[in-house]
């Protein structure tokens, strides 16, 4: 199951994968989906936004349990960062099934849409279109580097944008989401635990800066008549980061485009995108509000114009407490953990009872090629997934 | 004449020209150059390193008169930087042949492949490979953002890059190159001069800049286990600004690429390019090496590797003082100036005798749509090329 998956969208350079929606690759990791789900008699749908279900039992009978994560990649992903949630959700039922477990309930398998945003800029875009968290117009519009609006690119893959939108009626269909994710980080290394429960996502949000002056010629415009906005761009970067570290939150400006991007010629317009996340709600609007203020005193020196608007916000999400303890009553002593990763289950928490199981990764390292999961550590995770689901569905 | 080039690559968003050696814009630039000539009665070739040659006579006969510019543009540019010269130097042919002029010596019509080097990143690419300043198999391999090389783009465009490489014969045939050039500055504003008189180019040079850290999750990483290589570009942007300022030379980083370039992924990689230029050789070095060190010294911080490379350099060029003298003689009292642009002149400068006129710039902008000339200086400037070359030629 996951020799199939491996090899698609990886780019031999980089090694890392650039799965992202509706690209080929994209739809070439549905179609796996959809394969895996017909050999084991699951029930395939894909749902007005996008996300992929595959059911064992009848969705419409209600009260389901449903687990799973993402398919679609950053630009030069891991191989794990979403798919080991997708896998390990088959081999779980793989699993019940070999142990002769009959449900009582419908357990689906979700793969959302566009979680990492790589494409068009908003993170967990499908379970934000299916629990109301966006807007169906705004989302159609939304386009990716090329203009490519979402919309288009969801009829030209066969899917009918006129689906977008809060799914209500599937929502209360679910009872609880599970969704199991490789670790982003290195707590667990220093836990020395295989698999941890989640007890929050940290506030977080993406900002994107524009930063507008003018294009003018690099050998021949003396630097007192310029208006050079890679260099406000630059201080903000700068700026950030440290006012990141004197908050303890994290900050990155890791996109940038700049205009006309001609070596010999001064930027009219550079364009990156903050990302910034903490703890406490107070210290992220901190943070920003910071790096704002440090961005505007420097734009006035520069002679640019700068805006800064929000893109994406995810408030603090404290997972449900009584199925976290329900769930550590079934794994026995796991370690409880916080992350700054978003996650679907961050999302779909605003509806719907939901909790994470997160697995050990050895180098701490994600949204890189060389992200990795140790195979017993993986199967350790399958098992505590088969455990919850037994538990909650059986 | 003017009308006919006016759209060609225009970029209707922006409102400035995206004309790169040998894509699709650029070969309509090249027939329009062929139509003209061949509307005058000018024998057309082009060279073996791509660039374009239209003669009133017989080049063979020898002992020639040039004048001509470029028609490629940065990306973004505005309408007159190159192609004033090449209209120029057809409207002057017009005047003379009006006036009743029979030259005792051929005059050429140049327009100089990739001057930008918006393409492949070298500018004045076809100067360069005419004079031997560049290898010919080194400018063959070049590869612009796609990573098609010169050899395979100027084949597709129906060119045959075995001829790449020095023209000794064509050198040995020039008896002098005059190029006509829209100033990029402001200094003919402050002069009240609509015309001006070339003296020397500042050296000037282009490094291209990679930064490589480790690509990491932006929520996940905590700040003190990253390798950041966006800190370490910003840092060196806001260093080459400020060592450039203190040496009274201009350096600019307009141009970036960032991989994976997500929102939500630390890059592994940044490459910025560092356009650096100075009246003097010495102060340019001194501005280059302070602000590699204070790059390497962040690099240390930041946990990143750097590697600065020179992509090109060009000496200080004074152009030829005899040629100078004796147009300043026909000119009358025109201001002399020196540039902070590079030239193909500057290029030809090593191989044959050299002059620049300037037309003003009533805004100083260049590199930009806001680039502009008033009508009355442009006539001005073709009144100028015409008793230059009546001078020389006649």
């Amino acid at each position: 199951m996951w020799n199939d998956l491996a090899p698609v969208g990886r780019y031999e350079s980089s090694g890392g994968y650039r799965r992202f929606a509706y690209t080929a690759a994209e739809l070439e990791c549905r179609a796996w989906f959809r394969a895996e789900a017909q050999r084991r008699d699951l029930t395939v749908e894909t749902d007005g936004n996008g996300n992929l279900w595959a059911w064992w039992g009848d969705r419409t009978a209600g009260d389901a349990i449903v687990t799973g994560s993402h398919l679609d990649s950053v630009p030069d992903g891991g191989a794990f960062d979403g798919p080991l949630g997708v896998v390990s959700a088959f081999a779980a039922i793989d699993a019940m099934r070999a142990a002769g477990d009959v449900p009582r309930r419908p357990i689906g398998v979700a793969a959302f849409a566009e979680e990492e945003g790589g494409r068009f800029g908003i993170a967990c875009l499908g379970s934000r279109l299916l629990t109301g968290a966006i807007d169906p117009a705004t989302a159609a519009a939304l386009t990716d580097a090329e203009g490519n609006r979402l919309d288009e690119s969801m009829a030209e893959a066969g899917l009918d944008p006129a689906g977008l939108g809060m799914d209500r009626v599937r929502l209360s269909q679910i009872a609880a989401y599970i969704e199991l994710h490789i670790e982003q980080g290195r707590a667990q290394i220093d836990m020395d635990a295989p698999v941890a429960l989640g007890t929050a996502i940290w506030p977080h949000g993406r900002w994107r800066m524009e930063f507008r002056g003018r294009a003018d010629h690099a050998g021949t415009t003396r630097l007192e008549d310029r208006a050079d906005p890679m260099l406000t761009y630059a201080n903000t970067v700068l700026a950030a980061r440290k006012k990141a570290r004197l908050a303890g939150a994290v900050a990155t400006v890791g996109r940038v485009f700049c205009t006309p991007n001609g070596t010999n010629a001064i930027p009219s317009r550079v364009t990156g995108w903050l990302d910034a996340r903490s703890e406490s709600q107070e210290a992220l609007d901190q943070v920003v509000a910071e790096v704002e203020t440090a961005t505007r005193q420097r734009a006035e020196r520069d002679g640019t114009e700068v805006t800064i608007s929000r893109e994406s916000f995810s408030a603090e999400v404290a997972f449900d407490e009584s199925l976290r303890d329900r769930l550590a009553g079934v794994l026995g002593p796991v370690p409880l953990l916080a992350t700054g990763a978003g996650h679907d289950a961050g999302i779909l928490a605003s509806a719907v009872p939901t909790a994470m199981l997160f697995v050990r990764n050895p180098t701490g390292i994600s949204h890189s090629p060389a992200e990795s999961a140790e195979i017993p550590d993986c199967l350790s995770g399958v098992e505590a997934l088969t455990e919850v689901l037994r538990e909650l569905a059986c």
